[in-house]
């Protein structure tokens, strides 16, 4: 159950760095796909492709954003980051250093 | 004379995010151009190319850089976190947190 709740978490980290690189049409649908958790047949029904369409675009996608950080790294980044920005908020009894590490928290 | 380094600057941050995106030929000659700064003329010798074709390649590295800038908004992302971390690094008297807000600075 956590790998698969691991897994969706991977999708949407991903898809917030790199989905402004999708096409308007990958983006649509693959936002129904992993936001709005559509089935294969209702995003075929709603975009008037084929279920076996549907899968392969969103494949296609999947493949797209881990090309993307295979290269940048840009997910492990700023995890790595959001880990030192919790420890901060932590450890610190300073109220404005603590709600500068939370808006570094938020925005990663 | 601040409007160049500007520019430099700049353009490092660009490479820094997105250099991984271009090829390994484009990669090559605009290391050499920005952070070698070698001239046309020296790039033109070096890679048996025109230099007006050394000129074309480096314009079209600036543009796909700013293109995915444009798209990813990760160095204006960046940017703002970095300044959040030397204000933590400034305000903050705990030994352990400075040196975190410090990870963060250069990691960023």
């Amino acid at each position: 159950m956590s790998i698969v709740m691991d897994d969706i978490e991977k999708k949407n980290l991903l898809y917030d760095f790199y989905g402004e690189l999708l096409t308007d049409h990958q983006r649509l649908i693959y936002e129904d796909a992993v936001y709005n958790d559509c089935s294969l047949s209702e995003l075929a029904e709603e975009y008037n492709i084929s279920r076996q369409g549907v899968h392969d675009l969103l494949k296609r996608c999947d493949k797209i954003l881990g090309d993307y950080e295979n290269k940048l790294r840009l997910v492990e980044r700023f995890n790595t980051l959001k880990q030192k920005a919790m420890k901060i908020e932590e450890l610190s009894s300073d109220d404005t250093v603590r709600k500068l590490a939370r808006e570094i928290m938020e925005e990663l």
